[in-house]
């Protein structure tokens, strides 16, 4: 038996951790180990396949990053080709890729991605290649899975900087209005702002009515709390606005970041009078050592996914349904993308403790 | 409305958020709410009872410790009063204690606390005090609920400790074998032993062979690694023993610390002849500032907890059924403790990457 | 005997442990002390004066933030005044606040601040009010003390911050630009560049050519190495400018923070083609708990404070010239900044390591 | 140019950031880098000599442990050798070990180790060994350096160990007496301690009468302070003891542990009625990432190794006198080992602020 795993899609604290042991797990039951290098395109001749050994994976569970590196490019449906004239085209290359697979002796490929990456192995497989998926998203919104691994890291980060700000904005009486990542869905947002203790949250699922931001900061002032923590997510939509900043991204950015941390305070600023200050948390959220939250729940989807191959559950990726690791049909998971409820005890404790989601 | 909050048992990282969100969701119900010190004992005269405000919760849901303070003492069912010759006898207070609380105009009674609290909180609604409980056990050993706060910050720590043990022990080339909490469930070890990347984990559900443990140890020096890690729960139990080492406790000691794991050291050094090590996590588990996991999940319970009283649930415990914050009858809850599943996916794919039980 | 405290200028981790240290040392004495809010506007009606017991003290060591609060406003010597037309004029309001403080029966006032303050506090006692400075800037930049507190935690947070930055950088083959504090002095972005071990760092002290960066940059994607972390103190400079970005900076903000990061990284994306991200730490630095180094730093300067109000050291300040802390004239330690040498020890070594000053 | 690297004696957070910093750079002064491995035992044939390259020192900076791997046994002028009979006896090798590097081509040896290894390395320049040394004491005390890398580290580790211990005590009105590192000098015990704002430390330079101990505890107890941490260096000697517990020490450990922390714990127990716990630090204190601060020194110190090989300073080792990396002859520097002075601020402001001694 010969099992190849790649990484796709943006960086999560955990890949390692879950490389690790899906390698060892391999191992234990006798099987060979390739790493395909930069996602699928490691597959199509960018970059070289590498046997993955004991000593490979040796000391990296508690590092961030991959060791097989990553890419958000390299679709091998639609694959960028240059053209003479310097333009690019995209091609159908999956067959290729499948043949290579083939000639790499390659049995199964445990696919570690994002909803992009874990489409198109949900596509390979239907193609013949078989396929098991390991769900990678920072924002957690992913369905059919309790957690993924890296949300809890960049949770951890946003609330250790969010306590950062506290004692600066209580000494000099500022709003100050962080951006954490979160286009979609808002968990992040919520997740650290609660337990940061923020006055505001600001989330995609709840539209916000600026004036309503600005209610909430002047009847704290009014209570003699002179300081402001604002968390808003990167995709947090004004009410009545169509969508949100986010679609005026620029071309090859994956990111728009910062554009609504700065608009919200130039708004609640104008409106307050109050001084703010805006910063954008960014890639900080996706860098360093994964939590022991995460260390465990990577490790365990790395072994999961080898169990998974044992079980011959192809199409299916691993996914956590407490207190147990279960497998899902891939294309079932990514129907729809996991939101926040607004009616979610989270969000009613949030609000009873005095947070204001602006609405 | 007047609700009461008090905190009973070992200390565990995130009590101060359970306080600090149920005194603020019960004062935006316009309920007043009173904290009931020192457990108990509060309620029978032997410490104060003070009002809990916007004031007194501010800046407290990151800290360590409980404002109320907590104890391990004080049953009402079974009161150690002191006699004139110096000696104890225990009698049932518990009428009185309920009195007290009508005196006192108590409506509700949030209970914060481990197996014995609740118990007791039990009985206490069983005789009319109308009560709702907040499980509280750093084992994480409480059915009913995927997870109880505190749990995540000690196996955070537990973590840690293992990743500054693995520099050392590789250093020098020894074993170092490290005991952790867990009197009858082995969870911390387990949890922190693998996200630490230990080489051996004992637990008391798995009773090991110290001839096992040593074969495991000699194996990796045959492959060139000459250091090893092991995580040993302080209940750990070696195959065919009766009991743990635990049985020795001695008196007006909250936990027998440090037995188990000198015990395997020097069984280890003497059957294998490598230099060893050992040392006790001890009360480093119970304290410090919460993790994030941690201060959410307490922010919830305690949120949940107010919800509770408002829906009339008495005699019901909160609980974490992932996603949700449900409730279920604290009778129910307490039936079983909860302990490692040895078929679980987590020891599963522990033994995958290389860690021995020593079974 | 009755002491004085007041805290001015921007926040820095270690202003509570300064505080708690000299409210303790002066009540050993058998002193009182009270606490000036606000810095010195505290002491002309702007803010209550409060009492400084064991009790107001306890426990702040660690926390970040101040709990007199402090501000960059207030120079008694051109106080703000508000007239009837709405618009300010600045008047000196020296004598009044000398006078308040008389009142108070103020012996003698213990400073901490950043140079604005201790030049004023200089002022002040050169009119008769007993001062003693306490050197307070993030920035590492006074003459006389070979370190001030705060500075060790901002060079903690920036070069965690770049350890996150790696595996992000890495995983993904960019350059990260990561702006710092330090407007005149490149200590914080030298100090964590090197701890972070980045590939570029741009301080004021040494002019920085665009090209150059460039080229070191383009060597390291020769060698195979696709990623670069760059550091910028925010004061950097580029050669043949006569004046650093900050020179434009906005009225209203203490800081013109992000300008620097922003041009550097779309300067690089220009001229060599890869993808680049930038970033911007700001507040994060000068919050959250002191780092041990500087939470003993702290606590010696305040108890330092004491004994030199104890011998009469007037219009000196506290400094630390390793390993005793030494009493210096207010004056002469403010003469002149404390600025990186280009030929210190630490850019030799920064040098030989690979690390570009675009020089 | 050839030079080699060692490093002897027990871990030390920082040991791979020197090693880094020096392969840098003499690999950037185009010189050639050997790594001895296990000390001064490498150069005698037990391990393995390895080259040193770019490749070699990737990304260890921030790691514990040390690449090189150490020892504390192996002194070539003593070197234990195994007989016929089993028995061992020690002969001197340093000619042996001076023709090996000899043979191995080496112009120069970095030795990194504590006073037994730099003894030694002075010894064997004497004999000719071109030797260039790098201090490494966790105790920080050796004379003629402000600081040894490490040492912030182990602070560090003993104050957030203290922060987590003050809420648990606090909680449950109890007495933690924690041992620390330090046989012979206090450092760490007295700034992990005066950081951790504890109410009892004790070190080796003041000798502690216990019954001094118990009255500063029952006098807080008297103004209601129910709990207490209690400190104590490993070395600390009661009042008229010739000599500290450690005299008792187990032949082959190269620390006797844990026996002066549950002696001080029993007899405060026992004087005071006081419930107390003890824990031992341990090897916590060696392990895990180094500090900023460390990070920073240890690296200085590679750099300025090489730096004095450049400038043929045989026989000296690297010295910390603030703000500038010097160079000291070895005998000098080992002359005699630094320890705390009982008339320093530290210990005054210690004392001002309430921290008994036990004198």
């Amino acid at each position: 038996m010969r099992i190849a795993i790649s990484t796709g899609g943006g960086d999560a604290p955990g890949l390692n951790a879950v490389i690790r042991a899906a390698v060892l797990s391999a191992l234990d039951r006798g099987w060979h180990v390739l790493g395909i290098r930069k996602g699928y395109a490691g597959l199509l001749g960018e970059d070289d396949v590498v046997p993955l050994t004991r000593d490979s994976v040796r000391g990296i569970g508690h590092l961030g990053g991959t060791i097989l590196r990553t890419t958000n490019r390299g679709n091998p449906f639609s694959y960028p080709v240059k053209q003479a004239d310097g333009s690019f085209v995209e091609i159908d290359r999956s067959d290729e890729l499948i043949e290579n697979a083939r000639n790499l002796g390659i049995n199964a490929l445990i696919s570690i991605g994002g909803d992009g990456s874990l489409k198109i192995a949900h596509q390979l497989w239907r193609k013949g290649l078989r396929v098991v998926g390991v769900p990678k998203t920072i924002d957690n919104d992913v369905s059919g899975t309790v957690a993924t691994f890296g949300f809890d890291t960049a949770v951890t980060t946003a609330m250790e900087a969010i306590d950062k700000l506290h004692t600066t904005a209580e000494s000099h009486d500022r709003v100050i209005v962080m951006e954490v990542m979160g286009r979609h869905a808002g968990f992040i947002a919520l997740h650290s702002g609660l337990s940061g203790a923020v006055h505001v949250i600001l989330i995609p699922e709840i539209p916000y009515d600026i004036d309503k931001v600005c209610e909430a900061i002047m009847a704290r002032e009014s209570r003699g709390r002179h300081f402001d923590i604002v968390v808003v997510a990167e995709g947090a939509i004004p009410k009545g606005g169509t969508e949100s900043i986010l679609g005026a991204s620029l071309p090859g950015q994956d990111r728009r970041i910062g554009g609504i941390a700065q608009r919200v305070a130039v708004q609640i600023q104008e409106k307050t009078g109050k001084e703010c200050r805006s910063m954008v948390l960014g890639h900080l959220q996706r860098g360093g050592m994964p939590t022991g939250y995460d260390r465990l729940l990577a490790t365990r989807f790395g072994g999961a996914a080898v169990e998974a191959i044992d079980d011959g559950k192809w199409g299916h990726m691993v996914a956590l349904q407490s207190p147990h690791i279960v497998t899902i049909p891939i294309d079932e998971a990514l129907k729809e993308p996991r939101r926040v409820d607004p009616t979610h005890d989270i969000v009613r404790t949030a609000r009873r403790t005095g947070i204001s989601f602006g609405d």
